[in-house]
């Protein structure tokens, strides 16, 4: 697995790859105070939902390195200060709120700082703990020697390890499963090749690079006997926004018989919601796709349309694998059984 | 319409169009030896099977710009050395050996260089006329309002002014129909972003440029009326090989009931082939997807398929679209009525 992270207990520091080089570099930062990772945050060095809850959680107690006179109001800065990295994100408020719920100002440093680094290894341990969930049930649904497409990046390091899309293909590496992946680069960002290529290489899986384009001739050559694929969000009745490149996947997937899952924490899953065609999808920059990684690759001033994510009908889903186990159509009903579990 | 050189009579030189540099600077060269376009052939400055022939024809007439004492010989040379730079290249022999069949040894220079300028004219305006032919029977399949999808660059730079695909998209500019256009950057090597929605743009049609993995979510919005590609070769069952990514959208066009045209010259059909599962698929170097944007984008050593093009089934394809009129299914009849014109 890949974590994006390590807490290192003989120094009280953190080790945190530094995902901006990859996959240029593999290099693993040494965080000694909260500072450092609310400026690692802000500048994408670990990204993804729970990835950057946990960081948070323990870029907290590097606040408690140094002796204080008053540590509670030291964690309790530091709190305030990883929290204004990225106001938006869900994980990371979460996170840092269970860590402000262990705080007491009466407890001396040293159990304080025990105290906070055990509820930040909790958060970390249940989402290793999902994140082996949605791999046991991904990999019940795979036999070995099978070959997996995936797209984007749903993997370890925006998560504890595992990551959702990815974990049964990591799993399946450990448990000596032979599994195969291709990974299609995933443009406009190329979180494909950089990041999900890197992960899965690392992980000693077999991969097999792919631009997104040739996604329909290696399902045709029969080189893809399933997609896996993470979610932005999904709503009740089983639709699923994705990144941008997923609808297309999902069809091609249906026309040539290849079952396309959906990997997803139950938190991923939006109750409120009826369907799909109530997500707003956001439009991003033309740079991304004009100027994608350096290099000016079209006209000056061309419209360009960007949507970051699309929407897959329910429709097209095989099954939608969560850490409560694996719901088939209708899902209307079989996501509200998963949830009562 | 967008040629790819203009012959100067004034001058006797030849401007050519730099499609290196594009899309960051339209530059214009002028060429006044065969030895310039033999370089501009072979650093690729001009490209495209069509235009090739017609800048190699013209460069030939360039050895006579300056007196010679036996000017049959110098023409001789110079067709020797324009047709070693791309040996393959079926269309640059083939206009060669128009121009070689006109030399007289006997003919005084000024008549020579006449001769061998008309046939240049010739080779050219036969390929202008081609392309006006299917412009004009593409145009017959779209109505004004519509916005076509397009794939790699089959257009106008590449041969002599109007290109196959695109032909219809600059005759309708010219003709004040409105078509608007949607154009995918085709990875990897970017022809959409950089040559075709220049060349769009140029020829005043409103062009909005995509990812390839964005084809079926603007399809799905109802954004696409029309599919529009060229071809590398057809078989004579209308099975078609185009740049990769071509099969995809041609699945996706047909899920979403949109019409997928494919728009060759005659030439481009070859009836010795009964279907497309005889083509075989030429594999290129993994940099194109490792490196494509001038920056390392993949761990290094990742196994990559990077299959050139792929084979759309006659099945997908609702119309071929010829000098001589359009074909439909079914086409082992449709292209050999066709061919018989």
């Amino acid at each position: 697995m890949s974590p994006p992270l390590k807490w290192n207990d003989s120094t009280s520091t953190i080790q945190l790859l530094d995902q901006t080089l990859l996959p240029v570099e593999e290099l693993w930062l040494e965080l000694t105070a909260p500072e450092e990772m609310a400026e690692a945050i802000r500048a994408l060095r670990v990204r993804g939902a729970p990835a950057i809850g946990i960081a948070a959680a323990y870029g907290s107690v590097l606040a408690l390195r140094e002796p204080h006179t008053d540590p509670a109001s030291a964690v309790e800065a530091a709190i305030d200060l990883l929290e204004s990295t990225r106001p938006t994100a869900v994980n990371l408020s979460w996170a840092l709120r269970r860590i402000r719920g262990k705080i007491r100002p009466e407890v001396p440093q040293a159990a304080l700082k025990a105290s906070l680094l055990a509820e930040a290894r909790a958060i970390e341990s249940e989402d290793l703990d999902a994140g082996r969930h949605l791999g046991r049930h991904g990999l019940s649904l795979l036999e070995s020697g099978m070959s997996v497409l995936t797209h984007c990046h749903a993997g370890g390091v925006a998560t504890s390890g595992y990551g959702t899309a990815l974990a049964p293909l990591i799993m399946a590496s450990e448990a000596d499963k032979r599994l195969s992946a291709y990974v299609d680069e995933t443009r406009p960002l190329l979180q494909g090749s950089r990041i999900t290529a890197w992960e899965l290489g690392r992980a000693g899986v077999p991969v097999t690079l792919i631009t997104d384009s040739m996604a329909g001739h290696v399902m045709a050559a029969g080189r893809v006997d399933a997609v896996i694929v993470g979610a932005d969000r999904v709503a009740s009745n089983g639709d699923v926004a994705n990144k941008i490149g997923t609808y297309s996947l999902a069809v091609l997937a249906n026309v040539h018989g290849v079952p396309f899952y959906v990997s997803v924490p139950l938190s991923t899953i939006d109750y409120s919601m009826p369907d799909g065609d109530g997500i707003i999808i956001e439009e991003r920059v033309p740079e991304e796709i004009t100027h994608g990684f350096g290099r000016q690759t079209a006209p000056v001033g061309v419209s360009v349309y960007n949507p970051a994510f699309d929407i897959t009908p329910a429709r097209l889903v095989t099954a939608i694998i969560t850490e409560n186990g694996i719901a088939r159509p209708p899902y209307s009903e079989s996501l509200v059984a998963l949830r009562r579990q």
